[in-house]
């Protein structure tokens, strides 16, 4: 007995002088406000990394080359059941305002361009009338989202704010296409385009046609034009330099470095294309894995400068993508909708392909290297998480916060919550071809239960994520009740949001709140 | 370190106390031989069950509801990596047979007619000149494999020997139809055909139209004709009947209870379809698991009728199915090709959802409850197996044995070979319709890695099956080495076999062999 309460006090005070110690290291940097790197990568999916998500390895995940991805994942925290929209704009205006696509109403993409719908026009449905201009700084800005942006309450807080690449805030000739009329003290790149005209410095980021220039060439690159640079080092270089400032001035900093890798034209990122041809990935997959490459060293970069200028410790990176993996083909290589297996379906839809992303955080002192959070979060989740890092305590916001601060999951990667409630909000026509729940619906998340409500065919799917991650299995016939739950909580959310439904055109009547379709 | 030695003491003698039990348990036996059965079902698919044969409990184990296969996979050995051939005769025939398929040449299915080719037309391949007729007891039937079959060596080394159910070795009019002809010194409700007209009693098992009675009425069974009984009853309690005169005799038997069900028409098991109905499968879902509960029922018959006669401890019980889950729609309700999932594809195919099959071995004293085999296993392999388990040794066989015996994984769960090598040979076209590889492919599996051969295409797909059980990534491209050695090692084995390949039509050329089209 004796030797065993020794060994209970040896064990004892191992831990309190470890947990000193982490205090200590976390208290080192205290009145230091955390600087933040939120990485987004556009049109990245789930298994788009070696980093594996799922429970296993998947052959996905052997056909890329993460490494710095894979660093991070070693050095902080995986987020298993991370969540985006289903096409970047919503996702987008909800990372910067803390709000729902279904409560902003910027359910689909916006046009580069002002006062332009881009729903594809759909026989049986009329789209909704969606804030198709995006996001705005300023009120009174027809079919926008008025609200206080991330980067506005940063900003204001002392924090010095920095956007690098792809923007897609707002449609051209609103404030919300300006990332500076947005609230970033510095624009790198970034406008109303949802994609580069091109990859290439050498074509100037442009895809001259017919002698005239491509609407979405990149513009505020000019130092580059003409030169064999690639976009995605280009603006990892620029954001770089833009963060000497607030380091000499010893001001916290926000970065948000948003890739327009990994979104089409899928240009050859020729640093790093050797592999994946000799691996045999066809021309197509082999350029869409080179993307995905240039991304990852790009991160390396950061991780490099932040190590250089020994500011890693006092630096929280978040990493995330906008949406899930483009897999339709063309533009994708292969087999359409087999890019985010186990998932099913991609970009587009609310199926577990087209929304749920690779997420990792790091934050050296806070965040347990090599943790794993299976709580599921959700990009509104990013606005209210980053205030608590960042120390902001209520701040005036114009908005209501839709989403919860993810912080406890960060100290203790273990705490979860079944009873949050997720909602997938998408009264949009994406594309020409139909596809796997890619048009018109939308979707809610409790727990392990996943509904899905498809407008045109007025039926709700239930699928039970833990069994059946790749939603094969429809069990709403052998669960009504629970259908029901789930729906009449569904049905409240939306109504509380104020959501849009679409109307049928034949009949000029709203198509069905969830808990009208249950039994039917 | 007094105290631990003596602890160790305890240890030691516990498991040596533990271990004389179970020697004394089975040396209590010894000099009786092991009475044998083998449960065949006919088309049950992988998941066809509420046993988890897959890493995790799937939505369709949770479809199915089979008490007694959890019991068998609770009181023995689970094979989670057990095949068979895509099709049924092919199966049968390596069963008491021991021999693979491409080299018995029974490819595909035989009619209950004789000298009646089943390949459905193609236009780009000429079927190859098969065994049409099936097996054969006796030499010198045209288009029959000859063979020694396994009741034959049971019955002449003292085994009563009982088919009951579908026998399916060959076609009328050859010896190989007749069970009692092919081995068996009981025959029940076996001959030519491959499914039953119907199922019910009531309908004297045919299913009469225009006056006429149908080819696949079952016979034998006029005992029971309008009755309200079911096929899978009565093949039951008629098996167990016939062994009342061995076990009177104290003679080991044999019992081959090979069930018509799961196999088309789904008539409905109305003693189970309650409950399926209530869960809200539609109408032909609730019929086919009808069908599987009205099985696992026979199942439950034979354990209690072990347990009364107390005979379960010197029983050996493999359970197997022939051939993957139907998966086409119709017969099936649903999506088609997803009834098998993870699996790919279904009955007919050479993926996995083809050929792997649910198998539990029971065997009191040697096999250990709840243990899990992942060593990969074939139908051949059946053979070796239960003349080692008879205590057989070098029987006088007309053929040479393909099969390998899994006694050694009986004994021990964790022995694997990683060296084996299997082929699935299937040079035929099943149905009109197309399906994923259901026509004119072959595959071959070695450690977790499978090669596919799609001989209309003259192409080889590479999949891991460690981390792409759904075959989903063919790998080949990326892995031309490994392609080529696998290729050289199933070229090597098919033509050590003289296996036959099909032939273009256009051209009168034979396909090439795989190891001619690697790098084409």
């Amino acid at each position: 007995m004796q030797k065993k309460h020794i060994l209970t006090c040896c064990l004892s005070f191992f831990f309190l002088t470890f947990l000193t110690e982490q205090a200590t290291h976390a208290q080192a940097k205290k009145g230091e406000r955390p600087n933040i790197i939120v990485f987004l990568v556009d049109d990245m999916g789930w298994q788009d990394t070696s980093v594996p998500f799922w429970k296993q390895v998947t052959e996905l995940n052997k056909k890329y080359h993460t490494p710095n991805m894979e660093r991070l994942a070693r050095e902080g925290m995986k987020f298993t059941n991370a969540y985006a929209m289903p096409v970047c704009t919503p996702t987008r205006v909800s990372l910067i305002t803390g709000v729902n696509a279904a409560h902003h109403r910027v359910t689909h993409w916006t046009s580069p361009n002002q006062n332009t719908n881009t729903d594809y026009p759909d026989t049986t449905l009329q789209s909704v009338d969606w804030n198709i201009n995006g996001f705005s700084p300023v009120p009174n800005i027809p079919h926008t989202f008025y609200g206080t942006s991330l980067p506005a309450v940063l900003s204001q807080h002392g924090y010095y704010t920095v956007h690098s690449g792809k923007a897609h805030f707002g449609s051209a000739g609103t404030p919300g296409s300006d990332p500076i009329q947005v609230g970033f003290h510095v624009n790198i790149a970034g406008n109303e385009i949802g994609h580069p005209a091109s990859y290439l410095g050498q074509t100037n980021f442009d895809r001259v046609a017919n002698g005239k220039s491509n609407r979405n060439a990149v513009q505020g690159l000019e130092a580059y034009h003409g030169k064999d640079v690639f976009l995605t080092d280009v603006i990892t270089t620029e954001a770089l330099k833009a963060l000497k400032k607030p380091i000499s001035e010893k001001k916290p900093f926000f970065l948000h470095l948003s890739h327009y890798a990994i979104h089409i034209p899928l240009d050859a990122d020729k640093r790093f294309m050797d592999r994946y041809l000799k691996a045999g990935l066809d021309s197509t997959e082999a350029k869409y894995a080179s993307l995905i490459e240039g991304m990852d060293k790009s991160l390396g970069d950061v991780l490099q400068f932040l190590d250089d200028q020994k500011l890693a410790d006092n630096t929280v990176i978040i990493f995330m993508s906008d949406n899930g993996g483009l897999s339709t083909t063309p533009a994708r290589g292969g087999e359409a909708w087999t890019h985010n297996l186990p998932l099913k379906a991609g970009k587009g839809s609310v199926y577990e392909g087209g929304i749920r992303e690779p997420m990792l955080v790091r934050w050296p002192g806070m965040v347990k290297p090599k943790s794993v959070a299976e709580q599921y979060v959700i990009v509104e989740d990013f606005y209210p998480t980053i205030l608590d890092i960042a120390g902001i305590k209520k701040p005036k916001l114009i908005q209501k916060l839709d989403g919860i601060s993810f912080l406890p999951q960060l100290k203790n990667a273990s705490l979860t919550n079944a009873e949050r409630q997720l909602v997938w909000h998408h009264p949009n026509r994406w594309i020409p071809a139909e596809g796997p729940n890619i048009h018109f619906a939308s979707a809610f998340r409790k727990g392990d239960w996943k509904l899905i409500y498809d407008y045109r065919k007025g039926k709700l799917e239930l699928y039970n994520l833990k069994t059946d991650i790749g939603e094969h299995f429809d069990v709403a016939a052998s669960n009504p009740k629970l259908v029901k739950q789930l729906a009449q909580s569904f049905t409240k959310q939306l109504k509380t949001w104020n959501a849009q439904l679409p109307v049928f055109k034949k009949t000029g009547k709203q198509v069905a709140w969830p808990d009208e379709v249950v039994g039917q």
